[in-house]
Parts: C-alpha cells; sequence; structure tokens
C-alpha cells in the first residue's frame, strides 16, 4: 500500500523506468554471456522478462542499446575521492577500480567491447568518449586536489593520472588476470604516488 | 640458383615451413579483419592459398591453430634489453611495446583474443602462460640486471616489473587508444622506474 502511494504520482512513468533497468540489466548479462556478436534482441526480451517491442521501442537497434548502456554504466558518479592526501586518495581509487575489474559481469563485458571497437567504429567512439571522461574526471579529482594541497606542481598534467595509476591496475587483474592482494594494493598505491610525482614534475628546462 | 642451391639440403621440410609461415600469417590476418568468433579454416585456406587438407594436417581445429600461432608469436625472444641503466633498459622496453602496440594487426588481435578468453578456457590459459613468461623474462632482464648493478634492492620482486612498465603504455595505447608522443614516452620511463624504486623497496619491517 504504502509502496503504491509513494508511486502513485509518477504513475506509468516509473513502470516504464523499471523496465528499462530491466533491459538494461539483462543486455549486461546476456553480454557477459554470449558477446557483442552473438548477442540477440531476442535472447534479452527473454531474461528481462519483456516483449522485443519493449526494447524496439526504446532503441532502434542492438548497437543502440549497446551503446546507451555502456554510455549508462560510463557515466556513474566516481565515489568522492577526498581521503585528504594524495596517497589516500590513490588507495582509494585502486580500491574502486580492483572492485569493478574483479565483478564477473565486468570482466567478461569489458575485454568485449574493447574488441569490438577494434573493428566497429560507433563501438570505439563510445568507448573513447566514455573513457576520456573517465580519465578527465580521475585526473581532475586526484591529481587537481594535489594541486591544491601542494603535493604536485602546479603544470601537473592530469591525463597522465589514469595511465599511471589505472594501468598498472589494469594490466594485472583484467590482462595477466593475476590476484593482487592487499599488501600489493598498497604497494601498487604508493608506487603510482611516485610515478604520478615524477611524471608532473615540471621540466627542468621549463623552469628556466 | 643460389637460392635453390641453399635450399637443397633440407628439401621438402623447407618447403612445408614455407606453408606453415604461411597459414600462420594468413591466420593474423583474418583475425584482425573479422575476429576469433567469424574466422573459418576456409578463409584461412584461400588467404595463405594452400587447401584446407594443408591446414588440417598441421593442425585439428581452429582453435588448435589459433593457440599454435599465439604460442609460437609469445615465445619470440625479447630483443636484449641492455643499455647499462634501468632508465636505457625500461625506455628500450617501452619502445619495443609501443612498436608491437601501435602495429594495426596486434591492436586488432590482442583485444579479440582477450575476449574470447573471457569465455574460452583452453585460450585463456594460453594466453595466460604467454603473458606469464613475458612477465617473467622482463622482470629477469630488467629487474634482474637492476639489482645486479645495484639500481635495485636485492629483494625486488620481478613479477611487479610488467604491471609497473607495460601497464601505464597498454592502458594508453591498446585501452585508452590516445597517441604517445616520444616526450611523453620518456616521462612514462621515467616515472615507471620511480615506481619500481618504490615497489621494489624492502619493507621497514623486513628490515629490523
Amino acid at each position: 500500500m504504502t509502496a503504491e502511494k509513494r508511486r502513485a504520482p509518477a504513475g506509468a512513468a516509473v513502470l516504464r523506468g523499471e523496465i528499462t533497468s530491466a533491459i538494461r540489466r539483462a543486455l549486461m548479462q546476456e553480454l557477459a554471456a554470449v558477446g557483442y556478436g552473438r548477442l540477440s534482441i531476442e535472447a534479452v526480451a527473454r531474461r528481462a522478462g519483456v516483449s522485443k517491442t519493449a526494447i524496439y521501442r526504446r532503441w532502434n537497434s542492438k548497437l543502440d542499446l549497446v551503446l546507451d548502456v555502456v554510455s549508462a554504466v560510463a557515466s556513474r558518479k566516481l565515489p568522492m575521492l577526498d581521503t585528504g592526501t594524495l596517497d589516500g586518495d590513490v588507495r582509494l581509487l585502486l580500491l574502486v577500480v580492483s572492485g569493478a575489474l574483479g565483478h564477473p559481469v565486468a570482466s567478461q563485458i569489458i575485454p568485449d567491447l574493447l574488441a569490438e571497437a577494434a573493428r566497429n567504429p560507433q563501438i570505439a567512439g563510445t568507448l573513447q568518449s566514455a573513457l576520456k571522461d573517465y580519465q578527465d574526471r580521475i585526473g581532475k579529482i586526484v591529481i587537481g586536489r594535489a594541486v591544491e594541497r601542494g603535493e604536485l606542481p602546479s603544470g601537473a598534467d592530469p591525463r597522465t593520472a589514469a595511465d599511471l595509476i589505472v594501468g598498472p591496475i589494469y594490466w594485472r587483474m583484467a590482462i595477466a588476470r593475476l590476484p593482487l592482494d592487499p599488501a600489493e594494493l598498497d604497494r601498487m598505491a604508493r608506487a603510482a604516488v611516485a610515478a604520478l610525482r615524477v611524471a608532473c614534475a615540471v621540466p627542468e628546462d621549463e623552469l628556466a
């Protein structure tokens, strides 16, 4: 009763939102199970418990649906990384990334989409702009605040942050697929901070 | 004439070797063009200019052929990285890796095989052992020699080398797919050396 009362004002719109979410969830599960190449709208509809029409009312094609879901996931807010120190922020970011990469659905979907991106310019474009956005936000949050605190020089280039912080953990977990225990995560965080300090140092010839 | 004379002693074996090489090359090109899922032995035979029988005489299946080629590529020797300093060795390794990642065939095949690995345990196993071998060799060459020179402490863990050296450049070129100019490659090398120094430092509680 309470739930229905709460729902009442938004009415059908809420219901549509729930179907959309169910379709998105089903798409992620299908992508993980069979990959983009073998994915069918019919299987997504079956898994979501909706009609194919319900899907085609929202998206024109399988590609449309996948691009939309990728954008939606990519634009999720990053947790507020503000531990008060660069070391703490980098360690927290590595924890967040290791959680995401360790997720079984993500660990199957990400490589699949990257492989499709090598052949499909639309998927490549969407992934690249999502990644660029993600890199920019990491740079702004982690590097920007470290510069404010005086932990990094003001000339620090935010673009290097993702390479140096996310690169090693992505390689370890998603490419080499080796485990990373908490002590190693700590060590990786300290190494990333050292790398950032060197990469963000203003070149000597610009100090003249 | 000279070529035939040179070839004579090995006879038919040499010819077979050439066909094998042609099939391997054709497989790489097909993999890059259509991906593992859509790859057919027929198309590989057509591209190599050989019969399907010539392929099935050598490999039992498409999977067999792909696993063999992956192993063959992965076991290629790393160039002797011995510039005399850790900085030099890391920079040279980054140059080699950037060359490999920038190769159009590699940049399509690698993500495709990683995606298949998430679903096919045999591909995953072959890739993982090839990568492990590669990581071990990098570790032994780069870390081992730096320890001998006194540039890194003797407790240095060779396994971290690939994460910290290859991770950032792989992220930059293969995931974010952004260019890397020579000045940035230099900066990435200096950052990797700083990261290695921190990651390889013997923990304080072990110095007691």
